[in-house]
């Protein structure tokens, strides 16, 4: 039998900080697998009551962070069941060097892959019109469907290609569509294209053999020469920093006008809003012809989206709410890193240890 | 440059049978392509004026033939721009030996592949309830989609192993699926396994290497015995014969309520309505725990679907209205096999011909 966890863990009280009820099922199992003493509170970005963190070694968390190292002075290791972590970067203890970092980049592609092909297809199929005909009880009238284009040789434009964009490629060009890759550095070589970070198994694209061509670049200049490559669907997965704030805005969506096949590009946010210049991509919607002909968003501005928002019913707009990777056994996924993290000798390199990857 | 037809096909007449109005530009490309004199008349099944078919060598068609050899009395070929037959093996022209048929097995696995994954999706992630609370302006409330399950890992038995259940196999597995093949007869060589019939070029499952497991036969019980799989999913795919017709029913839907995860499973039917039993569907689509969860259909008994259907508003019903093949490419892809077999040399065997398949 394996080793429950290394030497350095034994004994250690794991704290999971999650939206939901206990699940106690999943805590009794983890409890079995590791020997770790494991408590659960529930929190989504805030926790209530700091003073259950005052004899926590580990944290596991989709938000929720201490305020500060005083609350939780046992604190050792963070691991983020997210792949984002921007909500990481922003906390007072991340730049504390006595605790640890990871995060769960490579469980979220499959299920973020389901949401951009379904969303994309219900686009492209009209499902919505179909559904309206469903409820009416109505047979169609004309063969309306042979009208509109399937996936075969369309072209899908990947804005940031890491764990999440290398499954949607996978799944992309199973459906015989052609990906380009956008990268924020170069990827020449092959050693280069390869994923090196956590993976489901089975999962992804290793080797970085799906895409047909691939881009790169953290300028402007860069973006536009990318967007210029006829691109029918836009898949926007970069991290959110500094530099890819407002990415995507009215000169962006022109470029999309003037070289995309119709007139315009669909485009699945599955990053942060906060990519998009939000108010130029409702006008883009609102607008013929002006670079966008439909979005899927699984995240907005702000979050919880306001019901008064003109997004809500913007023209060929499908809306989620930061949905895209949620699914029964996320926990289950997210909690397998850390397990494999805790049996590693002490000293070892973590997979998707942040500390590694500081700028990230 | 190729020959643009054998010698038996110069100078031909062909005429395409279609329910739309003729597509001037597709029209104008075939007859550089071909050579030949083209003509086109706009008919589902019926030709209303059959005089047109005077001195016509050639019939592509979609479902529309002749009502007799005598009112086409050169008619050397007819092309089915369809993968069922059905309505070729009941035209009385079917039976005479002067005339040579052809279909367009290969060309819907696509369209038809991405339809399952759509509809499935919608089902599994519960799209009509997103949409109904995007048209609330609503975001959500709790954190449902945790709930649900995504494809990773998920059972699907494809029943009718050919062009289209290989195609949606080939995405199912890239989405991470476990894929079960069930065909008439045994396949359990590798060369068995393998697809000789035509494929869109990069489509499909040539070597048959996508199924964990094969099952085959066509007696009740190796159905049964393959419904007994803990199937996710069935995906119907025979043709309509004889056998197929009423091969699942009440008796089908208990074995799937007894080994199917969550007490049934999800069934979608692209194959014809009358290979369900649809008033026993109906009803287990009422029942809870009667082995249907959900159902696609994209195919009815009869159709159109008559408003007064119950079929309509069962619960987590799809309905589309024969389109799940339908794009705007299909006639293309349809026509380009009829092409490639004119070029062949006379006396030549032809893709996807239904003489060398008799039965079928």
């Amino acid at each position: 039998m394996a080793e429950q966890t290394s030497q350095e863990w034994q004994g250690a009280h794991l704290m999971i900080l999650w939206p939901l009820p206990e699940d106690k099922d999943l805590v009794e199992q983890l409890r079995k697998t590791t020997g770790l003493r494991i408590s659960w509170t529930q929190a989504l970005s805030k926790i209530e009551d700091e003073s259950v963190l005052e004899d926590v070694d580990i944290i596991a968390t989709i938000a929720a962070l201490p305020s500060s190292k005083a609350v939780a002075p046992r604190l050792k290791l963070c691991h983020a069941l997210t792949a984002g972590t921007d909500y990481v970067s922003r906390s007072p203890l991340f730049k504390d060097p006595s605790i640890r970092w990871t995060y769960s980049t490579g469980i979220h592609g499959p299920t973020m892959a389901e949401w951009t092909m379904q969303t994309y297809m219900n686009f492209s199929k009209d499902w919505t019109a179909n559904w309206e005909r469903q409820q009416r009880r109505e047979w169609r009238t004309k063969f309306e469907a042979m009208h509109q284009r399937d996936l075969v040789g369309q072209r899908m434009g990947i804005l940031g290609y890491g764990s999440i964009g290398r499954q949607i490629a996978k799944v992309a060009r199973a459906m015989s569509m052609e990906v380009l890759a956008f990268t924020a550095t170069a990827k020449e070589t092959p050693e280069s294209r390869r994923d090196t970070g956590y993976r489901l198994p089975g999962t992804g694209d290793p080797d970085g053999t799906m895409p047909s061509a691939w881009f790169h670049g953290v300028d402007k200049e860069s973006l536009h020469h990318f967007l210029a490559q006829k691109i029918d669907i836009l898949v926007v997965v970069v991290p959110i920093t500094d530099k890819t704030k407002g990415l995507l805005g009215r000169e962006e969506f022109d470029i999309l006008a003037k070289h995309s096949p119709y007139g315009g590009a669909f485009i699945a946010n599955l990053a942060r809003g906060e990519v998009i210049v939000q108010d130029e991509l409702i006008e883009a919607l609102q607008t013929e012809g002006s670079g966008v002909r439909g979005a899927a968003l699984d995240v907005q501005t702000p979050e919880p989206l306001p019901s008064d928002s003109p997004l809500w019913d913007a023209p060929n707009c499908f809306i989620t709410p930061h949905t895209s990777s949620q699914h029964v056994k996320y926990m289950d996924r997210g909690l397998a890193i850390l397990v494999e993290n805790l049996r590693k000798p002490t000293g070892s390199k973590f997979i998707n240890d942040v500390n590694h990857q500081r700028g990230y």
